[in-house]
């Protein structure tokens, strides 16, 4: 677990602000290379599937030739939604460390406790909390900007 | 709710059944037109996101330009996983009409009941049971063709 891939996951969220999409970065390691990376672009792209993790479980898959993200780690800056969740435990990804948690909507441990639980074919280790005042302020920034305009 | 939009989910089955993928697929329809239709990938695009709903879901939302399927049904062989049941709130779909349950790794009525969930910002009304042994016969046998060559 290193700070410095949570700057980067940091940095993807950055891009995702600028283009006024939510603010949220992913990045994906393994043996300290990233493998993979990814920015929200929902409303840019149309798509609700475009969220930060799927996007950088993708770009993965496709350096490394496989669907099976075993040993590699995601770094993101929030808390995962139910769907990401999902998605996380379908790519055998290894351990997730999570920057600022999601209370309204995170499929990790604020809602759901999907990457524990048991039934399913795969389990993921949690990390929580790395930088999280950086990427929690992000957010906050973001939404706050967003009710202002309105 | 309609059967013959079943029939087409299981067309789509059928076509990952002929290339060696578990059999499921999923069809988007509003206003009784089909405006998507996927069957899972996973392995074909070594991608662990691409099941038959997903798939559905971005070719819809292509084909209608927007991210948001309001008023849209899907008709899917077999009950959403964790990832998918996400993406279908996520797109905020109406009604998801299921074939056969999944009591393995089922999101939206066997391990977990995402789209009921009052918390989250979107709920889906289910329809269970639709064709049901062809959906769940079709899955029994690519699982018992699997078991024959190993």
């Amino acid at each position: 677990m290193k700070k410095i891939y949570m700057e980067e996951a940091l940095k993807e969220a950055n891009k995702a602000l600028k283009i006024d999409e939510v603010p949220i970065g992913a990045i994906i390691v393994r043996d300290n290379v990233i493998i993979g990376r990814g920015h929200n672009l929902k409303e840019s792209l149309n798509d609700p599937t475009m969220h930060a993790e799927i996007i950088a479980i993708k770009d993965a898959c496709k350096n490394l030739g496989t669907w099976r993200l075993t040993d590699c780690d995601m770094y993101v800056t929030i808390e995962p939604c139910v769907m990401c969740a999902g998605a996380i435990y379908q790519a055998r990804i290894k351990n997730l460390i999570i920057g600022s948690p999601d209370e309204k909507a995170g499929g990790v441990i604020s809602l759901y406790n999907i990457l524990f639980d048991e039934r399913l074919n795969h389990q993921v280790k949690v990390y929580l909390g790395i930088m999280k005042m950086e990427c929690s302020n992000l957010m906050k920034s973001f939404f706050s900007e967003l009710r202002k305009r309105k």
